[in-house]
């Protein structure tokens, strides 16, 4: 953007989902975002307050009411709009409001893929709007930021994706690691699975429960394997087990790598452990949202919850050849509504942190 | 034993911990055995019921009180000591006993290995009883059933290697796996960590937390790796890495291991997941503490807890050619108690499901 | 019954609930029990070991499969059927099944209420049998045993109103504390919900939230008064607020009372916490479900949970002039199906603790 | 304060501990607290984010050590000082911090009561600096904000306490109800234990548990019933009864109250229900920390977790002739480090809501 506003008028189409509620908390506190438009179609006529009163402190929330989602309204009343729907949904409005010049923050899988044929594979339908693909710009900042200031679509990154790439991108940028052989094993809370009415998110059937779920070919795998390709520069399969654990929101995922070299004694593993620290030195120390783990310390939810904090943590294991690598974030923030933040302050010109902190 | 006793004396010591606990509450309601010593020396001149109300309803629990442990004692009034302490301080009871002729079921890791040099440097001090070792049966009643039926002294598995080890071996043995690149990631809850008040075991450290721990060289790797050993025919390394979540009870495993043959094609993964379907079923089809999941289950740790049962499912991927295995148990029944108590009916005669089901 | 069967064939109706669930438990560990119908609309067709992978050790779990509710079928395979439904349906199944013969063991609300009027009032349409009302037995063992011995039809009572009616009973009928003033503050685990797929019991609206709810008239005060008004011999007026804490089975239920008399003095205090303890000795003494606690325990709901224990305790406060009982019990056990079971073990002569303990 | 500063410099003590840790949040996010001193014994040395990953976000916590506490650095060091430290040892700070002249904001109950005698009574030991307790104010800002403003020493509130004062303060001081009969029921999160390595507050002693404790004679007895007098203008003696429930923040009050005169019709009740809601209005209309629940809703821990806001609803009830009002407030904020804030921002002529929102 040549010129910052003051004020960036801001929309939330299905702002009364997870991702939308965490989307209007981090508006409702941005010193830059004016929050103008809300939808959803059930609690059309609501006050934000009334259906979210822990919003209720804030002045605006009290005010401003959801509306049924309509584009004229939105293009007329916004600078930019985020979309917290579902996949396929997303694009019927990201296309027309594309078209009128308003940009979009697409929180869905719709535009994270490159093309339209892995989308048909893994999500089983064929793309709803194939010719807006190239348009898209994946945001996530740590990897993308100078596209994402220019962008006027932005693909906001998956929960488990970002947990994932961050902590192995630079890894495997540096060619520390191959690209073959990669798992990640994810264990997710249940904010993960949306506010949907099913059995199988009652309180009662996941709390003490930890559970596996969609082995061994889960949706996100087309968006990690593509990221991870261009990051290598060569196709990328890994092996990815996501879970179920009774918190409401975090991630942690565990990651098993292998070193392009061997590292069997203690000179050689103190050396690539150097190395590692430094690659990841490299690549985080400026960045306001990724902590790299010092000392004895591994990663855990509870440290980044209600934040758009993303820590990781890494061991060299002489004994089996590998490097393991965890990190830990809050799904709904840093995976999810607080990356889209980040691209929105990116887009608008604003510092990277506002409304993050 | 050559003539089953209707009823059998039954001390426990370090009752009040939660392996004793769980094992005071199997011998409660056991057909055949009686329990006549419990130890403790927090709680010694208080009854069974005092300390663990929900144990009231039980008479015996409402007069037997904790004694103080003491050899003599035990040796006098029990045909069978189970002892559940920590590890190093086992041995110190499982000597006089056994040397008196007392049949000492084990719960520690004291005697799990059959060489010091591996306790030495796994445990990080001498082992307390060497010679020993080589009377120690391994309590897994899937794996050593006839040896425990005449064994003297029942080293009874850790919780994470029963978990990993009754999914692998079946495998191992049938030649279906490699024995290289084998990766466990678990999932416990918070009482396999023992009723100790430390900081990072408190409610509010624990709760809303997923964290890894022990990485990368946890103690009962060298349990593992010994049993996987032996099943392969040759030294066995694997990745091993526990983590902590939110539950009472349950430890959930995901296997990643290497299938000996390629399989790409439809028909290829047909034919090599019937040979594990085949494989399990020989295993564990009379087994009845194992339950191999059909159709589209997996295993969910709130399915087996307060159970004796370990659950296990398993996926072919032909993209990455691997194979995923899960399981679930509940870490102090089939990870501690129950598979102890499984052993002592082996010893003593009794259906082997009496007192667990 | 004159003679006592060895063995009992009992069906359930509407198994596939919470409710239903723990009836098929403990009618698998009951000694007298044998389960030969249990309905399910949902899951006619599937054994219950495919819906309760848990009940999978049983072998009668893996080859009974739930069947459509049909009255001839229950009627002609069934020596006793249990109604876990929701109230105006289970009245559907009773009425039938009881003109033929059949005895019935109803777990709603539809036959615990003297007068239709008051179900009226609460339940918020006519009673569905208002003719049987006569016939039913509120199945609570502890004041109704010898009715319930003789019974074909029981009313089995409320989660709430035996949290509360065991602990006030005493009291009132022994003239210790007034009939009026009475409050009862009460908080129950989620699966008090039953199994619905509604948004406000998942696991993230459940998890980390304390909340009242059914302020101030629940449905369960119309049970609650008539039988306080049946202990104290006159109509009585209670206030009750239940609250939903995150836990998935328990009740804890805290009971304001006002003592007959003045006590101020040490003297007067200990005088009557004497005769209350004398009170509640004479009434559970010999009570095989009911803990009065001693010393200085309090109820805690992780005490009795899984258990079909009613435990409570009181404690006399000079500076107000009030009691204070608490109690906690299992909802779904002593709360709902492990009443039952007590219930059918007096009518078939059974010791009333099988299948219980 | 005549002249308000740009920037305040701010200590506090036993920073470690729960309350420490809010208020190290909400120093650090606050645009007017230079945050210039955190103590803690244990963790001397070590930075703020070395001790809390997840204020690793924060440049000053990367940087700012944990000193011991010493009266001479605090006092050179800081404009004013919180201390977050238990009953009794906060006196010894607070008495040099007062006579150097350095405002002291006491988050124990050492300075809470007007009366040493009760302090004894309820508190067991003699009090530790009685003369000092003339100086202190009661730190409510709803009910006491003058009185901050001009305080060098403020006694800010006990967690349970405010849940309880806040909802019947307003009722009692315009005679809508007696200040008789009284009782409190509540609810807390385990976080109110504060960070003590004891069995008790273990993980698996509180997962799943709903228990009463402190019955009936709780030490915060002493400070409710000193407020709700000065309310009244005359004594009040009230019922309370705390309970631990598996949440990690977060306290849910339930009172019932008697209202001053009867209601029993329809029209009784609406006219009543309106002075009450005219009363609440009056007096929290323009509160930034008090939410009067309107319609259907009823307060809910999870909606003000994390907040500094206290919601409340009410309910009449004709048949018993009582008025319940209910309650709910993050423990750790508004009850505790989140109301010390607010008291701070008064005494300094900051905006009420800095740090806060």
């Amino acid at each position: 953007m040549s010129e910052v506003l003051k004020s960036t008028r801001v929309g939330i189409v299905g702002a009364a989902g997870d991702y939308g509620e965490e989307l209007v908390r981090r508006t409702l506190i941005h010193p830059h975002a004016e929050l103008t438009a809300v939808t959803s179609r059930q609690y059309a006529g609501k006050t934000i307050a009334e259906i979210f009163p822990k919003f209720g402190q804030y002045e605006l929330a009290r005010e401003l009411a959801f509306i049924e989602p309509d584009i004229d309204q939105l293009a007329e009343s916004c600078d930019v709009v985020f979309l917290a729907l579902p996949h396929g949904v997303a694009a019927e409005f990201a296309t027309p409001l594309f078209e009128r010049g308003v940009p979009v923050i697409d929180l869905s899988a719709d535009f994270r893929l490159d093309s339209d044929e892995v989308y048909q594979e893994f999500y089983g339908s064929p793309h709803p709007a194939p010719e807006l693909l190239k348009e898209a710009v994946y945001g996530m900042p740590e990897i993308n930021r100078e596209k994402i200031a220019t962008a006027r679509l932005i693909a906001s990154p998956g929960c488990y994706p970002t947990s994932i790439l961050l902590p192995i991108l630079p890894m495997l940028k540096a060619g520390l690691i191959k690209s073959t052989g990669i798992i990640a094993d994810s264990h997710s809370g249940v904010s993960g699975a949306g506010r949907k009415a099913e059995i199988g998110y009652l309180f009662v059937e996941c709390n003490e429960s930890i559970r596996p779920y969609g082995v061994p070919k889960h949706r996100h795998l087309s968006e990690i394997e593509q990221e991870l390709g261009k990051g290598a520069g060569e196709p990328v399969v890994i092996q990815f087990t996501p879970h179920l654990a009774p918190v409401n929101r975090g991630i942690l995922s565990t990651l098993y790598l292998a070193p392009s070299r061997k590292f069997k004694t203690d000179e050689e593993v103190k050396q690539l452990d150097q190395e590692i620290h430094s690659c990841y030195q490299r690549a985080y120390y400026e960045e306001p949202f990724v902590r790299v783990l010092e000392g004895g310390a591994l990663p855990d939810t509870k440290n980044v919850v209600g934040t758009n904090m993303l820590e990781l943590a890494w061991r060299l294991d002489p004994r089996t050849g590998r490097l393991v690598v965890m990190s830990a974030e809050d799904n709904l923030v840093k995976g999810a509504s607080g990356q889209a933040i980040q691209s929105f302050n990116i887009m608008f010109g604003y510092p990277e942190t506002a409304g993050l902190i």
